[in-house]
């Protein structure tokens, strides 16, 4: 016996039809003995037409009410799936997030989540009640409803699993893993059976979009087993096996590899300062306002000094501030005493990810090598211990992605036709 | 300054630009100093969504599951509503039915509403705050949602109005008053300024759909002064002044009248059992089983005995449950021992209400000479102390209503043109 927390995205909860499917999932690991939470997301496309509603009504709205309005998708969903869950012949019942309750702090719209109160609902496991919770919600002190902000649920259900200390938190998606790179670019990447919660952090914040990144922070910080799989199951009603995110120390030396994936990430603009003094303080001058702006800045590179005693200085931020930006470096031109500002959103950012190149050199000149010998020109280089980061021109992406998978022997075996 | 319930139905919460029509009714009344507490119903077409889901779930679907589902449609107008007033300028907050909370017994789907607390609530009155609170919503002592049925938030306004010992409860629905009769049949029709409870009680049980029986019934039995008035306003932002539905000790001498009102109800159907033996427990062995199986018997005539020893039984059963109600007595032949069982579902109860009739003879007699004038056979006949009810074949139900609208000196005065 084994205590589970099962969660499930919008598409899966989209009609009753899937709803049903998402039941026959819950029933087959109940049947099994275990004891189960499950997690839902609203039906795909609610939340956006109840965040519709609250911004037409007001650009300002007040974020308390706006909770109230869009915690109701998934109020909808837990009470839907405990239905379902019945028909099937599975006691169920909904708790929502003020009734276990889900404290959160009360930074409405983006609520954390502090302590989940277990007695009544470790009572309604004991007697074989799978218990439905609606993802994203939670309740303040002052007794408002709280949500999480956009992709909460998955960070719910990491969240449930911690409180409840469950053997395994299983997030259901419409992708069936996690994978060596992006399978659309490279029909023979591989499902990873696992990776740790530092690689995909990595992955998922580079553009690998299977998990909410909060989650899986949150999931290494609590020790949470996460597995992602598949909603979508074959005719024996089981679904396939995906891919489990786990501590460092449950992965294998024989499972263990220099590169674990491949990311790439289209959504950074690169920014050229020219010619600016080098002199103490430059650089503070240049990220102290984008800083204050609220504008994450990501690669950074400084050029050397050129003769002129002036340096060029240059990086990446998200193409969606490039404009608030370059508005910011504008005003402080006097400040900072550049003589040029440049930019460029059509770059991409190409990472390789892994834990094993902590104990291996040489991952990051493989990388230089293979892009080199291809004519793909590198215009920035970050490094962290489990990732080497590249930035690229955007027309390369595809390319720059393919050859680095073959290059670090991450192809799939090519099946040769009998 | 005044404390005042408004109550706004679905078609007034049917998207944003109502909902800021709303508000702007709202504001007028915040604006002249008023505390306001406004209850409200889902979007139009909202609940039955959220039914059809729960009844495709299952259709032995959990009550209890079933509120926290059809629950959610209040609480996005709720919330929304907030926004529209603050983006009006006028300081508001939603309390859910947990959050008042609003007591109500755990007859989930058709519970009833117990005591609702209101110390935090007035706290929030007295700041000028309006308390936007979803209808048709509460909470039971095991902490579960529960809603009151449907139409339930016109019984949450005169609760809420009850337990804030309000001035008045103002209910905006899509007419703009209660009508001497159906206007769409009798275009004189006059709009009443009073109606008494009782009143109101019997032209809504027989058809007038102004108003939910059940928060009529409160009404009287709190004393809450209700207006029933239309959300759709002039010009000037100002609604035209609506029915009061009051006391009878609030209906002035000369404002009364013999007759308030004439209703018309199609949805009932006529059952006959011929040649029942008139011997004592006859009547019990057939209205006993229809009892038993849920099934409201209204109008009720029993014949002259036959000189065979045998009499004929009719009476009116809801079309709905007609088949039931035949099914349910072919059953019990035996037991009854009538010769034939004849059913009519074309037939019409045409009432006369008023509270003026208690103290003037006479009002029966003019129906049915009105009636019988224009040849209109009366199949049955009911009366109560303010009430007159025949049963007319059902083409017959316009022409009655507007011979006796005319009768009871009802119609408005015409307009000559000028």
């Amino acid at each position: 016996m084994a205590r589970i927390v099962m969660k499930f995205g919008g598409t899966s909860m989209a009609g009753i039809e899937r709803i049903r499917t998402v039941a026959a999932l819950v029933k087959r690991e109940w049947d099994a003995g275990h004891e189960i939470a499950v997690v839902v997301s609203a039906m795909a496309g609610d939340t956006d037409r109840l965040v519709g509603f609250c911004r037409e009504a007001s650009s300002l709205y007040d974020p308390r009410e706006y909770d109230v309005v869009v915690s109701s998708g998934e109020q909808v969903t837990s009470g839907l799936l405990a239905i379902a869950l019945q028909a099937a012949g599975v006691p169920a019942r909904s708790w929502l997030g003020w009734q276990l309750p889900i404290h959160t702090s009360d930074a409405h719209a983006s609520a954390r989540i502090g302590e989940i109160e277990t007695d009544a609902l470790n009572a309604s496991l004991a007697a074989r009640i799978v218990a439905v919770v609606p993802g994203f919600q939670g309740v303040s002190d002052a007794n408002r409803v709280t949500t999480l902000g956009r992709g909460g649920s998955d960070t719910s259900a990491v969240a449930m699993a911690a409180a409840m200390k469950a053997d395994r938190c299983d997030i259901y998606t419409d992708v069936d893993g996690v994978y060596t790179t992006d399978p659309r670019i490279v029909p023979r990447a591989r499902k990873l059976q696992k990776v740790t919660y530092e690689e995909m952090l990595e992955l998922a914040s580079v553009g690998a979009k299977v998990l909410q990144t909060r989650s899986v922070g949150l999931a290494m910080k609590e020790g949470v087993r996460i597995q992602v799989l598949s909603s979508f199951v074959g005719e024996d009603g089981a679904p396939r096996p995906g891919t489990m995110i786990v501590g460092e120390e449950e992965i294998d030396d024989m499972e263990s590899q220099l590169i674990t994936g491949i990311a790439h990430d289209k959504n950074e603009a690169k920014v050229t300062l020219a010619e600016v003094p080098d002199r103490p303080g430059a650089v503070a001058a240049i990220f102290g306002p984008l800083a204050t702006a609220g504008i994450n800045v990501d690669m950074i590179v400084q050029n050397v000094a050129h003769s002129s005693g002036s340096t060029d200085v240059t990086f990446t931020v998200p193409k969606a501030d490039l404009a608030r930006a370059l508005d910011t470096l504008e005003k402080e031109r006097a400040t900072i005493g550049f003589a040029k500002l440049i930019h460029d959103p059509r770059v991409a950012k190409i990472s390789v990810v892994g834990v094993g190149m902590r104990s291996h050199a040489g991952v990051a000149a493989t990388m230089f090598e293979t892009l080199g010998a291809r004519g793909i020109n590198i215009l920035a280089i970050a490094t962290s211990e489990i990732k080497v980061s590249v930035l690229v021109e955007e027309d390369y992406t595809e390319l720059a992605v393919r050859v680095l998978h073959t290059a670090y022997g991450l192809d799939a075996p090519e099946v040769v036709a009998a």
